[in-house]
């Protein structure tokens, strides 16, 4: 383990770093110095100041510290400083921001160095959080998180959740850095350089506060040391600091926000910072080689019942998870203050270690789960599906770190019936379609979300399962066959006339509207789409071949749902396809009621078939 | 005005409101009897009191304090205070949760008492902010906004950027009251009874606070009086409150969460109640009849941008609202600090009385929008597309207040160039697509970003309009017509084998295509459709019948985006229609690098167009 750098040594690191700032972004054309330089002296004394342990030669050593720049745009500062560790070379760097580059305009896991892709600000405390949860209560290891703020971002509602819910998990190994730099994007922020208004905000959380001027190196290492040592509570370390330190026709002066310098601008910026040491390399001690304790897969027992007895698809969720933990036991369940009713609380209640309150703040456990899962966990993200509505953009930047992530919406659609619009998941579908690689699924029974939600576990990547508040009849064998991507013929017949597709609560209207039409001699052919993306495209051509017309059946708005992704997937095909979705304003009465309202109950769907026929 | 109340007197309305709660609910089988009774006495005494002023007859007077349930679950007292106040008759109390009744199972705007539809915990702070924010520094009026908050729903983090938000303006207008009757949905919340523990985080940020037990109608009625004095800052009132309050066997029990009384229990709970005077009547003072000054408009300049010159659309934006604010003088503009790249900062500089800084707080920006529309304004709302995800929540929640709102989303795409995907709004449309009644517009040019900002400001209800960070070309003549549901086709002739439908900077490359494949001798129909929802079905089904094949170009994911609204427009036709779209996961890059890379350039349309002559 070498010897901390002296303070000598540590300014000429954040000569180096400021150099390799300022040349990457005159280079790039566009992109932040002036937020870089603020954060300079703070991020070269954390890195290379002795504190922060990491072997650069594996990134992903279970044990290293972490580090994450909540404030992307910092990006700039954060190759130079991987520059500085002799882990980029100069001519990657002047690759910045161009097409191709490891070096993207906000940091992404392009980059091997960066835990998360950021850049939207206020996201960041809440992955650190996961990643602190983790080493503290799941992989009882000691490295040690450390998250990079803008003050800026201090205003967004997910740091404040973060801070609530760090504190109450008493994660000492959390330390955020906030860069007070004073200045916004547009102008000032709503503090300015009152230091004490971060302090007298944030400590009463129960957080440890350390106030430092941003630039001195003997307060940013005693600090660093100081946050180390905490015993029971997070730590905020305040740094007051200059936006565009260093380059003194910028520093603390408004309008120079994502702002490069010009060549000439550059030269003299780099006149003043005078010599630079090419040639030093900043040293990082390794971490204690420690690793998590592997639990070894067991096997378990297929989902059993019985098939007289209706069950909700959300109590089979909360079952599934409890009985597939053994064969997968790097899954953690979190919630948001609704456990019994999206039925987590089975599995916290068998497997309480396992299992953290969220409480009632959406973004932050979203966040918290993009922590997790960069540190090998798998998380299972519950509430009403209404309610991910509030974490679309950290559920959207989870997908931008290919987080391993399963979200499970409970109380979807209107079929949730009295407590009205405010608690009905009717844009869910869209939300999560539009994730690049996200999978979609939506199951009908008790059986089928016991499969999916163990197809889930085995996929990696973001899966959003939606399920139903109401008791629905069993439809399948415990071994029926469930795929991601695969669907279920349910009903089919030579002379199918029409093709009925739908997922979920509606499958069954579907079902009764086969029987009544049977009986006038109209056979349907019934489809239960559970996966609605990626779908089962074969199954669906080839419905669209054999039959007359197609209708999609749906408790969700008609923008962006199964019916827009079945006519997405048969485009080609000229069969029609007639979405029968919600699509007036909701309101409290029984489920059937309301599916009535909205048009996609039993008797619609045989309105429909006889519109057309 | 009348005398206020005694303790007495209202001791026997608070009996008379908890009879309702309790026999309204088991009457409606569901519903949540035991977080209205909490706050019972903490609502008889703001609304009897004497220190509301309402006048009953006329919910919309522009002076009328307003009380909004940001904890709408409590809705049955909601109901129950209105019925003690003659407003809703027994026989009505017991309609509720029932379909069609205007009682439903959270409050929405069906009930003419309600100030917005809440049921989503953590938006009513930021509705009441926007009232507040009027009343003090629009209309000029006394009225006060009081907002009933759920103990659990402090921790959502929309809550502290509504506090922060709130202190910054000053707004001693407005007052929160937090029930804090300890138990959550599923058990204790995470600072319990602990009182102190709100104060000394609500206090920091420049709050008032006062702690009182909130049964005892001394205090109450105190805290009120106090709340009305204070001169700078906006009031706390922190309620020691018990769940379930005054049936002893459900008090303070965990479990009875959104549980009603059956039967017997309830004729238990009215025995422990014992005598209630139907009869009396709770009375509420009215506002001084004080009106907001009306400002008449005024006749305003058309667009004017020289044809050669490139304009950006969110600078056409900045331009369009500062040029038309004379004729629409209810406009209000707020953006979340990024108000030099939206371009809002036009108007701010012009109008510096009616633009509000909302700094990057999204969510607690959209429900202030919410709160001014509901007082008569016309709110613009702008920040970068992206980080409109970020309040989903609040804008589907302001559908079901029918809210009068414009969002405007810059940076739209992939077109934004090097900053990469965290910047990049490519879920927009889809999301604003879900909104039941709301419009999205997506113009190309500036001139038809001036028409379609004038269009909005006419419309009532939400609209969002997409803008474009880099200069685009000026395409149209100010005289140019432009409605909303309205489209332009730009190339059209007798012999178009193809129509390109797009919007937005890919028109460009449309027309670029078009120049290049008519040398080949191969004819494109072009069309701007410029309104995305509504769309122009007319001139889309013309097209589809005048040419071979549809092909959709939109710089947006395939998933509930242009493609997908324009195959639900025409899926009656046998056209097929192609949708090129971004699906590859976006990085930095040249805008022409990734339009190219997405295969959304005009090569890539050329390309298209090819392979299915």
């Amino acid at each position: 383990m070498p010897t901390p750098p002296t303070t000598e040594q540590l300014k000429k690191l954040a000569k180096l770093v400021r150099y390799y700032i300022l040349t990457s972004t005159t280079r790039a054309g566009s992109g932040h110095p002036s937020s870089s330089l603020s954060a300079t002296d703070l991020m070269t004394g954390l890195i290379f100041g002795g504190v922060f342990r990491f072997d650069a030669s594996d990134p992903h050593h279970p044990n290293n510290d972490r580090i994450i720049f909540s404030k992307g745009h910092a990006s700039p500062l954060f190759y130079a400083m991987w520059a500085a560790a002799g882990q980029v070379s100069f001519d990657e760097l002047m690759t910045m921001r161009k097409f191709g580059s490891r070096l993207e305009g906000h940091p992404t896991i392009a980059f091997p160095f960066a835990e998360a892709s950021t850049g939207s600000l206020g996201q960041g405390l809440s992955i650190g959080l996961g990643m602190a949860l983790n080493a503290k209560y799941l992989d009882g290891l000691h490295y040690r998180t450390y998250v990079l703020l803008g003050d800026s971002e201090m205003a967004e509602g997910s740091q404040w959740e973060a801070i609530q819910v760090a504190a109450h998990y008493k994660l000492n190994n959390l330390v955020g850095i906030i860069d007070v730099n004073r200045l916004g994007q547009r102008g000032e922020t709503m503090y300015g350089h009152d230091l004490k208004a971060y302090e007298q905000r944030i400590a009463p959380f129960g957080w440890e506060t350390i106030i430092i001027d941003g630039h001195d190196f003997d307060e940013i290492l005693h600090a660093f040391d100081k946050a180390s040592t905490s015993v029971e509570k997070p730590v905020m370390i305040i740094a007051r600091t200059i936006k565009g330190k260093g380059v003194s026709f910028i520093e603390d002066k408004n309008g120079w926000h994502g702002k490069t310098l010009d060549r000439e601008q550059l030269v003299q910026a780099l006149t003043e910072l005078g010599d630079v040491e090419r040639s030093v390399i900043g040293e990082i001690p390794g971490p204690d080689d420690a690793k998590p304790k592997i639990i070894q897969p067991r096997s378990i027992k297929d989902p059993d019942y019985p098939p007289g007895k209706p069950v909700a698809t959300r109590r089979a969720y909360g079952n599934a998870l409890t009985r597939i933990f053994d064969k997968f036991p790097d899954i953690v369940a979190i919630d948001g203050e609704v456990s019994n009713s999206t039925y987590s609380e089975l599995f916290k209640t068998k497997f309480p270690g396992r299992f953290f309150e969220m409480y009632i703040a959406e973004q932050n456990m979203a966040g918290c789960a993009a922590g997790l899962a960069a540190r090998g966990k798998i998380p299972f993200v519950s509430t009403f599906a209404a309610f991910f509505t509030r974490a679309f953009d950290q559920i959207r930047m989870s997908e931008y770190s290919k987080s391993n992530i399963k979200f499970i919406g409970s109380h979807a659609g209107v079929s949730i019936g009295q407590d009205g619009p405010s608690q009905m998941g009717l844009e869910d579908i869209a939300m999560f379609r539009t994730l690049l690689d996200g999978v979609v699924l939506y199951p009908c029974d008790a059986v089928s979300t016991e499969r999916l939600v163990e197809k889930a576990a085995v996929h990696r990547g973001i899966v959003y399962i939606r399920t139903t508040r109401m008791d629905t009849p069993i439809l399948y064998s415990f071994n029926e066959e469930f795929v991601i991507g695969g669907s279920k013929v349910l009903r089919m017949s030579g002379k199918d006339q029409f093709t009925i597709i739908t997922a979920g609560v509606t499958v069954f209207e579907a079902l009764a509207a086969f029987e009544i039409l049977k009986k006038e001699g109209i056979l349907l052919r019934v489809i239960d789409l559970y996966s609605i993306k990626p779908l089962d495209l074969d199954t669906l051509q080839e419905a669209a071949q054999a039959t007359k017309a197609i209708i999609t059946v749906e408790d969700h708005y008609a923008e962006g749902g199964l019916g827009e992704a079945v006519r997405g997937a048969l485009h080609a095909e000229k069969t029609p396809v007639h979405i029968l979705a919600v699509r007036k304003m909701p309101k409290s009465g029984t489920p059937e009621e309301l599916l009535d309202y909205e048009g996609i109950l039993k008797n619609s769907i045989i309105k429909k078939v006889k519109e057309i026929l």
